[in-house]
């Protein structure tokens, strides 16, 4: 199946206690579009980047066969540059410089060509612009959808109106909780699915993530790492691993939802090793299944009753 | 197998954000023995308890066919006291009084009888009278130990003594963290095993809890539950259904410690249901089994290869 990923192409400076790398490859839409490519070949980029955009990187990502007939190349502005520095614990940030460039002004049209998209992956992005490319897709099978901290106390009528209309949300902890006002994570889950979507996916770092279906829950650890190099796009490798699963698989029962998890998250613990997209730049499927048995390995006891 | 289980047998008053208890059953080792009684029906206490303490909580505890004969009671001092108030969020908490009693001068000399234990839990006291207990011990098969942030920092020495000679050490994150120095959990857990401990316990409250045996990492989560009614004694809970398993099944393989910590999680989330001691008053097999029978549910996937 196809998958349609929208969302932002940056260049970041990353500060993190480890090292610092300088306007290197970031944003959403990239780290899921990579993710999503091990799974498929059937990526499809909607975003915009400036003249400045490395001509290497636009390689790189037609090396992944993304489809890149979406990518918009301003010629008057500069790529979305952010400029971040992790503290200690990399589990808190300061963003240091966030300029918008090229990307103030993205309007996602999406072509005749991509409207027919199965499986739509909406990055963090203004919910009005998500409903947008919502309004564009013919027949979609499933449609995920990420948001922030900013949208929910900036654009909270809109976050809901697109709540109604997608099927999965991927969502931060903190943001649950502060999208549903509950503390409890599960009645936090519950009360946005009455929101709309039918799937919950909660991310909780560390901790791992949480997927809640109707009445079933499933809990995803974090891979233990001795070292996180970098958390940056964490969550966005994540998303892609799942939602590439999931087009590779065009199956949504528990069990297959469950699997789709297990990826996205085998995906977001090789991210994290390295800078920025350097973990999963070059993957082997060897490398993927190596960490998918890990997680096995991870979580799985046998039974033997009292 | 037997099992000897010491520590505090207090009259906690709590408040949580859902209600009060008030001089309700408290303690490590009433937590530790009764959690362990569903596994074991050699489970026997050592401990202190004043002249106030309820007859119908001594036969409560006999009715789980806990071997009391190591149980004092003071005739002139009052049972241990304890009140806690719980934050809206029940992470934190804020410990009103304190009322040792005759808990102060607790000196656990260990009876013919029980020297001949195999399983040693150790609930959190001074590392010094920990120390005392296992000098006594004539031939243990796995002592295991718990401490506290308030060991680590007023007597270093002596937990690092003690470290040496036990063998497996449960502890909770902030507390590995200040233990090994580590803000990894992994590295932190490494660290702790070169102090001494060939298994350590990492436990994350409502993110579960971490088993580190030489080269194996186990991860289990947290049972998600809609509404936590008193965290009190969740603990010593894990502590105790995972030490009754082990000295149930007198296995000590990877295999059979990761069954342990599920059985340890399952108690310790049926415990936070009620209030107190309530959640694991009156359990059967059928309740434990099936709490056990939703972790699995709750934790493993199937093979699907990329």
């Amino acid at each position: 199946m196809s998958l349609l990923v929208i969302g932002s192409l940056a260049l970041d400076t990353i500060e993190t206690p480890f090292g610092k790398a300088e306007r290197t490859l970031g944003g959403s839409a990239t780290f899921i579009a990579t993710s999503a490519s091990y799974f498929t070949d059937q990526v499809r980029l909607v975003g915009i980047v400036g003249y400045d955009f490395p001509k290497e990187e636009i390689e790189f990502l037609k090396s992944k066969k993304i489809d890149l007939s979406g990518l918009e190349i301003s010629s008057t502005k500069k790529t979305f540059h952010w400029h971040g520095k992790y503290n200690f614990d990399l589990n808190t940030r300061e963003s240091l410089v966030t300029e918008l460039n090229a990307f103030e002004t993205f309007d996602p049209v999406i072509s005749e060509k991509f409207r027919d998209s199965e499986y739509v992956c909406l990055g963090n992005l203004h919910p009005l612009l998500q409903k947008k490319v919502i309004d564009q897709i013919t027949n979609p099978k499933l449609i995920m959808c990420d948001t922030m901290n900013f949208w929910i106390e900036g654009a909270y009528d809109d976050l809901l109106n697109i709540l109604k209309v997608v099927n999965l949300l991927v969502i931060n902890d903190s943001e649950a909780r502060e999208l549903s006002k509950e503390f409890n994570l599960v009645t936090a889950a519950k009360k946005i699915m009455s929101m709309g979507p039918d799937i919950v996916i909660i991310k909780k770092g560390e901790h791992g993530a949480l997927l809640f279906v109707k009445d079933m829950i499933f809990s995803a650890p974090a891979f233990p790492l001795e070292q996180v190099f970098d958390p940056t796009g964490a969550g966005d490798t994540f998303a892609g691993g799942m939602m590439g699963w999931l087009a590779k698989t065009n199956d949504l029962s528990d069990k297959n939802l469950k699997l789709s998890v297990i990826y996205g998250s085998a995906m977001a613990s090789l991210a994290v090793e390295k800078f920025s997209l350097d973990g999963i730049r070059d993957l082997s499927q060897e490398n993927i299944m190596k960490r998918f048995n890990e997680f096995k390995k991870l979580t799985h006891f046998d039974e033997m009753s009292l």
